[in-house]
């Protein structure tokens, strides 16, 4: 897998901070995943959609469904890490995010997660359909395929 | 601060893992708050004691009002961390914890975490006596001032 | 993708901690991760196989080059996890293993986590064949496919 | 303990995110612990010091001797949280920061860490006279006694 050329749709800066290192002198591979989330999150506040909706009276959210990451290079304490938002699938009740992860030209990591949307019923929690409003915002963001 | 010579009310073991240790190769200062949580809790469990109970229809639970560590001598990858728990002080509406986490017979590191018993009422979070009969468990099993 | 109906190789049991938990109640998906990583160290342990080895005057260790996660169902506060390992793949560089995790008979996830075997050389960070000793071992446990 | 009204030597701010929040729906007091030192971190860069030094050839750190924190109010995911860096104490080997958390003009938590300057020797780790340069910039920022 070698790096993307398309232009990420979202992207945030984060300096490695001490405890996410581990005895081996670099970024423990767990915390990519909050890396990930972290700019999945930041990139929904830039659409004006909160993590958590009401859709007739009844609470949403985007709970993972998949998560993957491949590991390129090590990242360490006090690199300055650049985390890159994909939108490489967008279903009707899920999306999938793209995600990379540079130190300046250097590939980290690429990953992906796939979150569902769901709303909590008083039968459970139950996928739903994504808002069209939102839909429409993922879609038009969607990683061309050249 | 000296290693204590009471007997503790209750002891966890369990094994450092890798995530918990940083690029310096000991675990993180941070995780020790978590060890003794958790011993905490295995605690109140012990004593069939939820950490999340209902009185007079309203949810209760334990925040922390404190939490403080001494850092003697480094854990490691691998070592086999004794945490015990003491209780150091009962009141009305919280108790305090002491622990010891050693690796065999050297003491790695001793805190505290005080937890003050709290109801979720309509009007938010509002301080609680604790429940007379955890309390004389708790008052029970108190260190023993020499 | 279907629980696995194969004997795992190692299991391990823990119980969810409250600082795994997230504010939808449920274990956050980036720990499962650390599960995973905890279950295959304690495999290794029990092969009398050390996570950080020396081989030719190299230290040598299995940095991760993928990892991913389905997610089935959540586990809360509390609740007993059995993290069961499988052997998927046995490279001449690498070792793919697979993960389920369960509360009881029920699913809550499934992973691999590949693992690259390798030895800090003067040069940097070099692949280097698994030892035959260890491959066999592996090769031995790695799952059977009917 | 009422909030500081001295000015601190340092401030970072940051967002909550979501694997720092516990099924309580707020911040792990845990995570205060890693707020503060990511703060004390971004302070000693802003005094051109890096963590990690070397004197007469041996390689220098200020492991943690003692870390403490008093929690007031919660933080919630998505809240922005001022940590505010003060410097309490210079020692000849080690140096007490004082820290407050803050989402606006509410106090979260305030706590403190002590951290010993230390120096790996063959005979281990041993305590260390801050360098006089450090020692200068350090008690030049200390929090005004009134």
């Amino acid at each position: 897998m070698s790096q993307r050329t398309a232009k990420p749709c979202f992207e945030i800066r984060r300096v490695v901070e001490f405890h996410e290192t581990d005895m081996a002198g670099i970024v423990h591979f767990s915390n990519f995943f909050r890396y990930m989330e972290a700019a999945e999150h930041a990139f929904l506040r830039s659409l004006d959609q909160h993590l958590h909706g009401v859709i007739d009276g009844l609470e949403t959210g985007w709970p993972r469904v998949n998560a993957s990451c491949d590991y390129r290079s090590p990242a360490r304490f006090g690199d300055t890490l650049a985390v890159r938002v994909y939108i490489d699938e967008v279903r009707n009740r899920a999306v999938r995010y793209g995600f990379e992860c540079c130190v300046g030209d250097r590939l980290v990591a690429s990953g992906s997660i796939t979150a569902a949307h769901v709303a909590i019923t008083p039968e459970g929690i139950r996928a739903r359909p994504i808002p069209e409003s939102v839909r429409q915002k993922l879609l038009a963001l969607m990683t061309s395929q050249p």
